[in-house]
């Protein structure tokens, strides 16, 4: 098999760095050597298939997006990312490996969704990808399916407190749903806000010709947000199931799982890039209809309540353990715009796929978190929090060589005709500016980024099967 | 140099498991290698050196044992261990570095205590070895030799809230020495209970005829622990110093540190093996003077009260980061019997530097936490808190080769007729038995430990200048 | 009119203790006078009608119970007592006002269920009544028939978040209720339990044969409590609605009350007699099937948690504001008896409303609470809390002549074969000993209770219309 | 003995409101009655002595103002009120108790000082009046000295935990005096700012030039008031003395109150009306050296952080209990002007003891407290808080004719050259304005204040013996 040599970079974990050259064999590293060894006995920079020359950067592994939306279908349309598009902006962007999810639909039996997510999936993606399983229809024959998602290699499942009609679960369900999840070992996902509150502000606010995408963020109130993600937590104490929350923006939410960790409980929270960058006021509150652009659930939050800093805070402090994107983009023409004169038929979600790496590295830049949290909460978390750790999140003989190069150095400027590949109209992130720049990603040891060109191709991306999540005793 | 070759284990390090093999060139880490892999074009386990095979076992980085005092001055005598049977001991236990302190007395040049505890310690170490300095003084001219001990790779410095007379700072003290540590960076290390109010209960016990070691525990009331430790988070935040918490006992000051952390501050908090497993009614409480044994600062705390519990919860969920020994061992003829009749006498301090690890180890025995855990509190975040991490506190290229070979199917009974190497003409771990075994220790490239023999000699340890705290932005 | 004189006595009110006569004009308080005063120009002494020696006794005003079911249909039973037996054993134990619930079940008008509950308690009253109006069907005509209580005299009504397909309202139809409440003044009562998660755990427990009377205690769970008394206090949060949540008996619920309270939200929390003195362990878990008698939702708590400590200290410091005996007596034989074999079909609830002054009053002879609390949480609280103080909860001029003389020298023993009064075939206080005896009752006006006999008779009580909670701006 | 009859108000109590005349016969409240009754057979309001006619008006009870410091000696000055122009400017805003604080100084025996304070006060008060003991020499001497204190009729010692060199008690002393406090009942009163730290801080801004007064504040950082306020709780937790802190300013403070009450500790807070009006910013941050006529300790808080807003809530939720004025009034001229070039030389002092009732009151108007709230802050819990209940604080038969007539329709504008009588060059509260007015004062039976004309004379107050408070168990 061809043989790659990364030399010269300083290699990042999520603990610290070092100088080390990192030899590819195939898809897999194969050793981590300190540069300039002879005692090997090999000069592998004249050995080795390829040469990549790091030096000067960061040698970081492949980020996981541990959620994204690839074709959901929401609201009477389907996310304009496809499994193909999406998952090369992915790569655009650093990220090797996403998590997306397979959606059961009421009535309809959980695996035969599972199997259409495969089979959407399969032969599309540019890099790695796996499911989370999504419950729609919490029954008993759903449950028993469940049990066996493990020797699918899917080990964690997600709920929704909110749609009600849709993918909304009772409590009764939740709580059937969380005692199986505590006897196999699946992870409980959660998107915890209070639905059948939200649909009466809703309908109030429509009827109050509040149409504006600026009252979609006033009918997710925070403490809806809080709430759930409150009763989210005493159902899994009560039943011994892990929880893990997803897109958390409410600094009240955080503290309700700060607190339950704190009491011991396996309870974690992701964050999305839009909850630390975006708020109600500047962007969903943009004129006109301009702020349908990110209308997103939850909702991004009031600035002057400064969640946003306090978002940072607690990746910082790890009372939010990693940073996915909820990658789930509709164009404004054909798809946000069923929206107009009526928020709630806006299609909710931002693409987001390609910019996590970065700018979750403008946090880096920025002094708000360190190099090590920034592989963490991009990377290493997102592995163990899933179950992949050891082939994905970190960079060590035996793992998927999934390797990031990136230029502290570079620079790069976010928008849509500049250098944007989600198939979207309309960038979330236009004008965002980043101090440094992905210059190289391999994919199981495939060099599908380097020097602004994408090099790989449709289908380079396998399933990835997963163990449970690697936090839990 | 020579090589060695630690073949056939599991590298385990403080986020996950690895088969790989570690290729040592003389003092440091030169490869992590996939076992098996031929693209290096060598027979590695042909041309090593030296190899180790450690099949079945794990293979972690050596441990950091980052609060000991050997032949500290207290009550009148000096701890019983000196730099030359301590870290011996040490290496016995899987440990390759500890960090001692220096101490100031008032009155003492502060650069004056540093060359004395350089020349104790010099030419006397199995293991490397570093220093916290110890303030005992606080003026202008301690805290301008503060700002040139980073020169010196001392990066941290210890106050004390106790000890009124010997070693005690009062609030203006702690005021200004936290603004010079936040200027410098240097870490601030706190004992944190409230001495005065200590000293008047003990007082009162010894004029009530309450001479027994259990009152040690009485006099040292949780209260004033918590009390102690919100005060120095409160002249933290103040001053903008981080701030380490020594040997945390209560679970109220557990609470007070991880309220801290939730709001974001630079807090950290140290615990010991003894504060995990020994207890008030039991230890301290034992019939006659046995309870000496275990007078040490904090106290043991009640069991009743499930400090305990609460502590192990703490490491599991990072509100307590770490666990060093705050090794300090008294015999007890001719030491701990001053306090006969006097329990204020007793010289305070147990020693465990020899069974760290393996205590620590028992709890991933017992499922209490996990494995990465292990690796992580006991030598990962050590090395980052104390600015080791890249040459301690990981397995990686580059890294001095301190590693330890950790048999799970091994079995360590403690004891002082058993394996004890400590000084001590007792063990306060008597009786203690561990499901797992320390087999092999190799301290910069050198096997000190294997197969019950200690390989090494006095001086193999060399002074180890240190970085700023690596979790600070 | 007739008056009376009650002289010699120490009145009693929520703040303090004063030596007072106090003068009875007809059905009102006239005068609070200073004993032997002559400056009044009458000696009272000898023209009152009637004059009460309290000499040596405590003077108060007479009890409010703010949560009784009279009549309740509960199970496909009704509550044993009716108006008639149960405001008369109210009476007896020094109750002169209850509030009841009127009863909207589904598809019911509210006006309807309220004109049949005016019809079941008028002229049948020993003392005076008034309504809450339980809310079983929010829709918009009940939203609408909520606007016109205050009208009625009625300024309360009651959710459950319990009993799904009977008394259970999602969150929608709370948030809507509440809305209509902060528009409306008028207070929102929360039976706070999820009642959705509480009926799967009742089915399991079914199914695998736990079916004693203990296991109604292990399906509500106090983790659904605390749910959902912070789901209550968040939609209150959100709407403004003033919030009153019954029957509190989970230390963790009040903890939820606390932290709102603190945040400076207009939340109460009731507790009941059975929280305080009564236990999982030691009633739910009587042997066989008498366990039943304290079958109660909210259910009686594990004493190994301590509830029962941790609810007298609310009640100290104010976490807790008053106390109500949710009073729904059923008796054992025909009616609790429904559910041997299945803790399901018991009939919920406990009949104190006789013994909720003594039992009170118990808590200050054992010095759990001050005499002035006993008044303010029996009485003074109740009566500002729903409207009634100036008529009810104070003795003071212009007031209700509604009056105890309590003795703290006397004794009082309860028992179904001593001095029982409620329709009920067991009591849940057998056995249950007062430092404390109810000598004399006035109802407005009126003697209905003096030394062990009952003066008073049927219709003697009146409807009394209500004001909004006293303790809102 | 001359009678009164106030007729035709609405009495306030802590509780509610009832229309009822009082009649006072002397020094005392002899009867509430019902206006217009003629059960008593009486024409009152022809026979009375005085009839005063109220109404529209509310009748409370006098004005306790529990922290006031006349003639206080401090910084080299004293205080610009002495006993007689104090007490009557409490007098003419509604006051007609204060409790001053007897002040004993380092070396002096504690008795002799208590001495010195009877002598400054007696005969020269317009008002009632008591004291408090200042402890400023903790040793074994004065805690006996405190055993005899209830002897005298004094319940209640104050520490502080602020200015060293002066009045500074430290840990030991206080943990001592807490025990005494716990053994003997004795309220502790705790001055609540690390004055160690805050020294440092005064010295640092100094030497940099920053004099200005808006520095006092700067240097009383809310850190040093939070961090002393939770050491006052824990230290009374060890040896179970009930404590109060006097003029917490800081809303971080106040959170640490809530959490020991919520705990269930015997623990009470005090504020003044500073720190619910007056800033930092706007205050003692006003130009050139106008800020040092609100230079005081604790220090007015940032308006930009919200205190005086959480400040208010509190006082709603009642974790803060009452309001004081630590009246300490100093003339700009000759005294306040001492600190020109030095803020740490500005005598520490607002004049407010003319106010309080005014300014509590406006809390009313602007719906911020009811009026039952305004009359358990200024009155009903200063009196049970230090056991004067039952003669001071309530308007009940056998209590002090202590009554305040106030028109909620009048207007007060508070201003020096309006109707100011405190001695003082200045007011703090120039400007202010007032919906409503102090219309007529009575001082145990005597109108002193009527119709804007002072009718008393020095000597009217008497020294009151107090009894423990009335909260503990």
């Amino acid at each position: 098999m061809p043989t790659t040599l990364i030399t010269g970079g300083t290699v990042v974990s999520s603990t610290g760095r070092t100088s080390a050259d990192i030899l590819i064999d195939g898809e897999r590293i194969v050793a981590l050597l300190e540069p300039g060894s002879t005692v090997l006995g090999a000069n592998l920079a004249e050995t080795a298939d390829t040469v990549i020359d790091a030096t000067g950067k960061y040698v970081v592994p492949g980020g996981i997006d541990a959620h994204t939306h690839m074709s959901m279908p929401f609201g009477g349309t389907t996310a304009s990312d496809d499994f193909e598009t999406g998952t090369r902006a992915a790569a655009w962007g650093g990220t090797t490996t996403i998590i997306d999810f397979a959606v059961q639909k009421f009535g309809e039996r959980l695996q035969d969704s599972l199997a259409t997510w495969h089979k959407m999936a399969e032969g599309q993606c540019a890099i790695d990808y796996s499911f989370h399983q999504i419950v729609g229809d919490v029954n008993n024959a759903s449950l028993q399916a469940l049990r066996e998602l493990p020797n699918e290699g899917i080990t964690s499942y997600k709920l929704f407190m909110a749609y009600p009609g849709v993918f909304y679960s009772d409590d009764a369900q939740i709580l059937r749903a969380m005692q199986t999840g505590a006897e196999t070992g699946l992870m409980t996902m959660m998107h915890a806000e209070n639905g059948p509150a939200i649909d009466v502000l809703v309908s109030q606010l429509l009827e109050q010709g509040k149409t504006d995408p600026y009252y979609h963020g006033i009918a997710r109130a925070w403490q809806l947000e809080e709430e759930a993600t409150h009763r989210a937590i005493m159902l899994a104490d009560l039943t011994g199931a892990p929880l893990y929350v997803v897109h958390v923006s409410a600094k009240q939410a955080v503290a309700q799982l700060a607190a339950a960790r704190d009491r011991g409980r396996n309870v974690f929270g992701e964050t999305c890039p839009q909850y630390l960058y975006l708020s109600l006021e500047d962007q969903l509150g943009a004129p006109g209809f301009e702020g349908a652009k990110w209308v997103c659930s939850t909702p991004l939050r009031a600035k002057e309540d400064h969640h946003q800093d306090h978002m940072w805070q607690a990746l910082r402090t790890n009372d939010i353990q990693m940073v996915a994107t909820d990658h789930c983009p509709f164009c404004m023409k054909g798809q946000k715009d069923m929206g107009i004169g009526d928020f709630s038929k806006i299609p909710n979600g931002i693409g987001s796929v390609e910019h996590r790496m970065d700018l979750m590295y403008q946090g880096v830049a920025d002094g708000k978190i360190t190099l090590e949290r920034w592989v963490e909460i991009t990377s290493t978390t997102p592995a163990r929090m899933f179950g992949l750790y050891g082939r994905k999140g970190v960079l060590a003989p035996g793992a998927d060589a999934d390797v990031v190069i990136y230029d502290p150095s570079g620079h790069t400027s976010i928008g849509l005709n500049k250098t944007h590949h989600m198939n979207m109209d309309h960038s979330a992130w236009e004008g965002y500016e980043i101090d440094g720049h992905v210059d190289t990603v391999i994919s199981r040891g495939k060099v599908v980024i380097d020097d602004g060109k994408y090099l790989g191709r449709k289908g380079d991306g396998r399933f990835v099967r997963r163990d449970p999540c690697q936090y839990l005793i």
